[in-house]
């Protein structure tokens, strides 16, 4: 078992910060991570929220502050992506083969290379192909398991798995049931994880 | 003119974390603060954002954090206080007043005192005209100025700088224009603006 999940969603745009620090960050600190792609949009939907709406001041702000963020890390940042980029959940679905697979990491930290600063988002445009190859995976064998008409239990398990631990973003960290939201707060869980293991 | 502008609206639970930080950190860094109330109650309705809905786990989760997040400052934190808590909008009013005549963080630190600790929220129970005679304050003279009916074009007025400026929640801190969100921004603000009072 690890020592702090890690729960996310392919298309949240704070999350690519933390997919380019939490590596780093929890090999000094010494905890493991398990990486967990979850059903967010289902929750958002039953509750109404929208976390960023087009053309409101809090949108704007977002871009600015994660460019800022960026910045402070010496994470690379082009500019403003295109958004929204997973609209058939393609995304999460792979991220989740991928996670039952053991190749998640990998595949996470390329889908947010080829969306922030290649341009190239993984749920459009046919991109995932390609994305898929390039990290020598069989796309016809990924998108086939991703595409099972039985997948759609596994995307509500992981709906039903979020509500039940009271998650409504991401990225979100859990230690010990103890759940933290937002980039921000990954150091805090870190060091919660640190003192749970020494103890 | 103050180095920092710290626009905020009494009712946002977050910005008692900041109200307990701000003077001591801005001391620190030697950066002038202008604390500045605003209607941010406008805004959100225009936009139909409810920060955090009840019944939620955002908003379940949000009384958790800040408990931590007091609890990392050391700034007292008793229970979930009572909320919503200004129904009149009387308590911005009154900051206002306070702001305009020079007593804003007095008044602003002994309201979120009376709301999170003792519970007597300002804005309920005909509380303010104690609050008020606390702080030596003749509470009929404030809050005949407060209840003006000219204090409305008031009220617009510091929503209309908001849009201007871009603020959608409390706390935000401004710097030469440049916006920050949330009491975890506090520090880069103040960082920002040393750096500008510098050159």
């Amino acid at each position: 078992m690890a020592d702090l999940d890690f729960f996310f969603f392919p298309g949240s745009t704070y999350t690519y910060l933390t997919v380019n620090r939490i590596e780093r960050l929890a090999e000094e600190a010494g905890v493991s991570v398990c990486w967990r792609p979850y059903n967010l949009r289902a929750i958002l939907l039953e509750t109404g929220v929208v976390p960023f709406p087009p053309g409101t001041a809090k949108r704007r702000y977002m871009w600015i502050d994660i460019e800022r963020r960026a910045a402070s890390f010496a994470i690379p940042y082009a500019k403003e992506p295109r958004h929204p980029v997973d609209p058939t959940l393609i995304s999460l679905r792979v991220a989740m083969v991928a996670a039952r697979e053991g190749w998640c990491p990998e595949f996470t930290k390329a889908y947010y290379r080829a969306w922030f600063l290649d341009d190239r988002p993984a749920g459009l445009d046919n991109n995932m192909p390609g994305l898929l190859a390039s990290l020598g995976r069989d796309p016809e064998d990924v998108l086939g398991k991703a595409n099972e008409e039985s997948f759609g239990a596994t995307l509500d398990a992981s709906a039903d798995e979020a509500r039940r631990i009271g998650l409504f973003g991401s990225p979100h960290f859990v230690v010990r049931g103890e759940v933290f939201w937002g980039d921000d707060r990954l150091e805090d869980a870190l060091k919660m994880a640190m003192v749970g293991s020494a103890a």
